[in-house]
């Protein structure tokens, strides 16, 4: 089914030129950014005909010229790239922002290789989901299909540009990209590249464009441009993505926040809990699935080890009053507050109190959870159980580091993000979640009595 | 997983008493009506942890048991819509709003049956999606929870009460009805039914909670409660559909609208369309999957036969130019303007088109399809190919009635309705489509290097 069908590229989208750039943007009125956008959408919607009717040997061509591309246009990447550095740096942007903005070779091949191993994936367009023969004879089946048209707006890393570009691409859709405007260099140049190359494999350049062109108001119109947009990917902090969710009426997967807490049961194992502790506060604080609160059980007895262990590695630690009682000499602590129970850090910090058993442990988790990724560290079945039946998130883990919430971790092949909502997709999002599907019956005649 | 865990019902959870019929409501403020629904919410929230972790047996005692209290109570609850139809009498209400109103011993039979069929369905929760061991060791596995709390926001009709609830039980989750004001009497009963029976079995009452105490507010309220109501379904007409679609914060599931097309292509055979064209239209006009646009290839020959057919029961054709001239003898038809490539009639109108080719269909329909279903009767395998592959729409069919679009029909078992929309669900829902997934990770100290 998807095999068919090189449909002849319209002269429109064969129009490969990018959006102009943000800087070159005449000022617009909200009709008239909402007519581009939505004309936008309209091209979007026809370029995901042909896109979502490409055979997987041919999206991955695109997937393979496009890192080609991204390496023989590394230079004039890297030039865009440095003038949104430059206003960046004038404009007082923080350190860690403009390292998040910045890209240089190695990241580069980052990109290439991420869409190199998209393309050794299965295609998730055309599974068969499921499919019976019925008693009067209809032949059903339901089949994953592209969604037709995703849209993501996304913060200051350009790479999301690339990455999003190149999921939506081998799942057969169609994208609307919306970056930061702290990228907005880097991320015209980007797109042109993209558009190029899937004009030169004979695709659509329209399965690519942008709205930075048209600022907030462009990323407002996309919101709601119902019918244009299938769904709507937020990606960045937490502001930006709970101004999407609550603002779209077009669907939106939300990703992302991670209040991770982990629940050192009685019977924790020392070395163990030191182990998984450590690595998922410390393997990469910064992002979602890293560990921000700990709660410890009274009668276990690892905290001094594990508060050593933490403070050893730089980690600032947050404490309740009987685990600050219970800290060994030479490690300090600040008192814990309810600011510190509902932080994601995402740093070197980390909150830990003192449960009395696992039924405050539960509450606790109940009460500042966001539905991310929750683990217990124990020797008992029982509470292993009870943990993974009764906590309400994404990931319930047992023995093992909280970091393992990632689609490459669980053999997912690539990762869209986290989905933190119960719609659709829960918990890592492969390219099966880019997709959709379609009831397909077959029969001879057949009505119904 | 999901077979332990009675948990001791809370006081607060045993109180049975129903919510207060809308007319003894008292006039509430706008702050007042929040905190109520908010502390609905919050009541779901605490009985749907003992419903999700309750076991098949004990939610299809649960579903028996409700069918029993409906029959015990059946003389109580045509009393309660006795008050509703005759105050709908009174109000004016439309002869045909009343019937949708109206109970009888035989609907109750009807709604008692279908709580039966649900009793002997698979429990959707704890099903595993996907599940293997990792190259380090970890067992990862995704399995079927339940969402949570679902709501639901309906229209005349109070079969929808119990119904709702019971798909709802059935899939572990606790549910919050808004129905509508026309059947406020009646409603009141049957949740009064439903919680008192929950009670009588060891689950919560609060598994099942109305908000229709609080009018128009109280709707609005429920369709901003983030956090509190994980999924609400919409019923009803598309004015209702689409409003709680664009005033919702909380995530929805778009059911329903179904303007549906059948294409005949040249290659139709005559007696196969007359049949399938008579079952789509005539066999149940109101439902969503009766056809409303039929497409007619202008090298057909079918048309008189099928012209003539339709007439004779009734059927009002709205028709282009050309299908106006090929009419036969003694059929009459109305010229068809826009208006009527858009209406989903849902009674015996059928706009008729011819057109020139399959590309021409396939315009048209996407064009003015609303996305539910559309068929084709050919007998040319490369045209049953492509509008497989081109249609985008939850359901494509071939060679049969669109009415096999149906949940009952494609061996669902039991229907929660018909999504068009393309996230979670898309066409009928069956149970599995009120679940969630939680990924479960087991190990013995892995970390990530």
């Amino acid at each position: 089914m998807t095999d068919t069908a090189h449909e002849t590229v319209p002269a429109e989208q064969a129009s490969v030129a990018a959006s102009p750039a943000a800087s070159e943007q005449p000022k617009l009125s909200p009709a008239d950014v909402e007519s581009a956008v939505f004309a936008i959408g309209d091209r979007a919607r026809r370029a995901s005909r042909t896109i979502g009717r490409a055979n997987r040997a041919w999206k991955d061509r695109a997937l393979r010229a496009i890192g080609a591309a991204l390496k023989e246009n590394e230079d004039a990447i890297l030039a865009a790239n440095a003038k949104d550095l430059e206003a960046g740096l004038a404009g007082g942007t923080s350190k860690a922002l403009l390292d998040r903005l910045a890209l240089n070779p190695q990241r580069i091949d980052g990109l290439v290789a991420a869409l190199e191993n998209l393309a050794g994936l299965p295609d998730p367009v055309g599974t068969v989901v499921r499919g019976q023969t019925l008693p009067n004879g209809l032949r059903m089946r339901q089949v994953n299909v592209p969604m037709g048209v995703v849209a993501a707006i996304y913060e200051a890393r350009p790479n999301v540009t690339v990455d999003i570009a190149g999921l939506a691409l081998k799942s057969g859709n169609a994208v609307i990209l919306r970056g930061g405007s702290a990228a907005a260099h880097t991320n015209t140049a980007l797109v042109a590249i993209l558009r190029d190359t899937l004009d030169s494999v004979g695709l659509p350049a329209d399965a690519v464009q942008s709205v930075d062109a048209y600022g907030r108001e462009g990323a407002n119109v996309l919101m709601r441009a119902r019918g244009r947009v299938d769904v709507l990917i937020p990606r960045g902090g937490r502001e930006l993505i709970q101004s999407v969710v609550l603002n779209s009426t077009v669907p939106v997967i939300e990703t992302g926040e991670g209040n991770v807490h982990i629940f050192v049961d009685a019977s924790a194992d020392e070395e163990m809990a030191v182990e998984i502790l450590l690595n998922a506060k410390t393997q990469r604080p910064s992002v979602c699935n890293t560990v921000e609160t700990v709660l410890v059980h009274r009668d276990s007895t690892v905290l001094p080890a594990v508060a050593r262990a933490l403070a050893g590695k730089g980690v600032r630690l947050h404490v309740d009053g009987r685990t600050m009682a219970a800290l060994p000499e030479g490690v300090r602590a600040e008192a814990a507050t309810d600011h510190d129970w509902a932080t994601e850090y995402m740093d070197l910090d980390l909150a830990v109190a003192t449960v009395d058993s696992i039924d405050d442990a539960l509450e606790h988790i109940r009460r500042w959870s966001t539905g991310h990724t929750e683990a217990i560290i124990t020797n008992d079945l029982r509470n292993a159980e009870r943990f993974i039946a009764e906590i309400d998130s994404a990931a319930v883990i047992v023995n093992a580091s909280t970091r393992f919430t990632d689609g490459g971790e669980l053999g997912l092949g690539a990762e869209v993000g986290i989905s933190t909502q119960k719609l659709h997709a829960r918990g890592p999002m492969g390219l099966t979640e880019l997709t959709t599907t379609k009831w397909i019956v077959q029969g001879e005649g057949q009505v119904r009595a």
